[in-house]
């Protein structure tokens, strides 16, 4: 099931659905156990369509990108994907030449296994950095996620992409169109080195729609745009994101313009679910707020004020602590507007329909709002908006809270 | 006492004295319980100069800057302050035009106590923000401060700018130079809020040598460069922060160029020393880490690198945890990069003598060198090198962990 939020209600015309990325016709998947984590969890994935498939792809943007990212983003055939490998517990990723070689060595052996060309096949890894693939285990887990392709494979496959999320982040809709009906599917996994750009975040999407590779790239790019790009848990990009959506028209039905729009806006949707999802199961996270951020000269200035609140520790822990710390907010927006213009700052601030700061001065609450302000600080999903009184450019960005458990997790985690 | 740390070495020509701010000759100060804490601690504090001095100061860059910066900055003569008026446990921030005009009356009140022009008097505050200053109280603070001005009051003054800081942050130096000896006095606050380009940190810097206002004006925006903007507890530039220096001439020693660079010497070491202080009392703190970035592609690239590794959670964390963790250095290293050019990174990692990636390949430790490993990462001070294997510029930045005691002071704290 797509995950539920307020902050993404999907269209009426979309349908929750079992399964994930095989609830599309034409599409196989499986997810087994080689080894490569100790828990003994699944951490070999593969996903296949059937037929020949368009796609679109978008990557890390950070210098340092692993050796998968590197090589499906150089030498694949990134508009006609038609397979993805995928392993946990091994982000491949500081392992120079030889990493790179083990990439292409992964890739080859699932495109010999899946029966599809070579450059058709990309690959995505997720876990420790600086480690070598043992490719034997890797290996033996091709082999037998090969054999283990289903129909019904979707859930192993979503379940072999998972590091250390807690949540599920998976689903499929029934889209109904028009044309007639399509089927999204979507697997995703993400819980620590998450920002925007791209996070410690894979998401693969498929769909049996017959959609041109153009509309289909833009949509899938428009969806990444609002959804993965507009998270933060740490504010720390990581080294091997990938998303690929993969649409194989294996469903027959034609679409026009009105239903693409239709379908780019289910996707959507389904991808900021899924990335909402990921916030609340951002590493220690007991909160996820939605940052608006509007009245800004420009567009640069509302995501620099953006991020600088949503990554700012102090408004982080602020949140953990429920408290409506309105002083760590203001300073965290005039910390990103000061590098970038003179001048002082007005704001205005709002917890949900609490209105704190106005035009640079604290708003009178009377006792109701006062109450209403605590209730509203101690929800799970909490919108928070910041008006800057400018020109009106705006900015969304969804962050969790900073607690004790981010800092045992991450100061006991050892690579 | 300058606090001492390996990362600053004091010239042999400076000597360590008793006292702070009211060592070098012709300066008054005093520190009293007026009440603005509820802890009962001092929160109101005098310094002022017997006679007129040169001064130069600098200030948050925040565009939310408190009422006090801009009433100082837009203002005063800040080219010719002698003396400053500080108040802790309220920041007088967001305060709007009230909050400016309670700045003037500060002002206005402390001027007419210490009998000096008022537009050579500073202000300053520091403490929570968004709430009104009780001017009642301020008002009996600045007049019994003004009664208790004695030449052993640096210590008293010290005690009154500080907020959450555990460790002292003062000192004095005998300067011994070729025209004679000089005093430096120093007495500073901050421990969270902490980031380059200021934070919430405050500094008054005295001595009585004999130096022209643009040499001063220099070394001390050299020493600053070099300390207090090189610092990061948590990221967040506060909006109060306030660094001024007065040197009054009262010691009747002229100084000859060679004898102005010494000084300039000694200021900026002392300055670093007591920047490095404010990061090993950084709120939750258990180490300190001099981060030095060298091969950048220009400075701007350094600086950028140096505040992406100092910053990230996920390398904080590391420390706190003692793990080498040279995998999340890499992750905040590209993730820096990437954002301002293309191509892949190679970089060097190397704790204190220990390198641990060569060229992006990771190095092979012998078990004396793990062990040693092991001991740096169990040391209060360590030194971080990373080297881009560019052109050369370069940067450094001293930064502090996170701990479950960052998260529980600030997710405690109220406003």
């Amino acid at each position: 099931m797509v995950p539920e939020t307020r902050f993404a209600p999907l269209p009426a015309f979309a349908r929750q659905a079992e399964q994930s990325v095989t609830f599309p016709r034409g599409f196989v998947a499986s997810g087994v156990a080689a080894g490569l984590k100790r828990s003994g969890r699944k951490d070999v994935g593969l996903l296949c369509s059937q037929v020949p498939c368009v796609s679109a792809a978008t990557f890390t943007g950070n210098a340092a990108a692993a050796a998968p990212v590197r090589l499906t983003r150089e030498t694949g055939a990134c508009g006609r994907l038609r397979a993805v490998v995928v392993n946990s517990g091994n982000a491949n990723a500081c392992t120079g030449k030889s990493g790179l070689g083990d990439a292409a060595r992964m890739r080859l052996l699932a495109a010999d296994a899946l029966r599809v060309p070579v450059e058709e096949v990309a690959v995505a890894s997720t876990g420790v950095i600086g480690e070598r693939l043992p490719m034997h285990v890797v290996e033996q887990g091709i082999a037998a996620g090969a054999a283990a392709l289903s129909r019904h494979g979707g859930p192993d496959f979503a379940q072999a992409i998972r590091t250390t999320d807690k949540l599920e982040k998976q689903g499929a809709l029934d889209v109904e169109l028009h044309g007639g009906t399509v089927r999204l599917g979507l697997a995703a996994k993400g819980s620590g080195m998450i920002s925007p750009n791209m996070a410690t975040m894979l998401c693969f999407v498929t769909s049996d729609a017959i959609v041109p590779a153009s509309a289909w790239a833009g949509m899938l790019r428009a969806a990444v745009a609002a959804s993965f790009n507009c998270i933060t848990v740490d504010g720390q990009e990581s080294t091997n994101d990938t998303v690929i959506g993969f649409a194989n028209g294996a469903s027959g039905v034609a679409l026009d313009d009105a239903d693409l729009g239709d379908l780019a806006d289910v996707l959507r949707a389904a991808c900021v679910a899924l990335a909402v999802q990921m916030v609340a199961d951002g590493e220690g996270s007991t909160k996820t707020v939605r940052l608006h951020v509007s009245g800004a000269h420009d567009a640069h200035e509302a995501e620099a004020v953006a991020r600088a609140v949503a990554n700012s520790p102090l408004v982080k822990t602020a949140f953990y602590g429920r408290d409506p710390n309105w002083g760590r907010i203001v300073q965290a927006v005039g910390q990103a507007v000061g590098r970038l213009r003179p001048g002082p700052l007005t704001a205005d601030i709002a917890y949900e329909d609490v209105t704190v700061l106005s035009g640079g001065h604290e708003a009178e609450l009377n006792d109701g709002q006062r109450e209403r302000l605590t209730a509203i600080m101690h929800a799970s999903e909490i919108a928070l908006d910041v008006g800057l009184n400018g020109p009106g450019a705006s900015a969304t960005i969804y962050f969790s809270d900073l607690t004790h458990d981010y800092v045992t997790l991450n100061a006991e985690y050892t690579t």
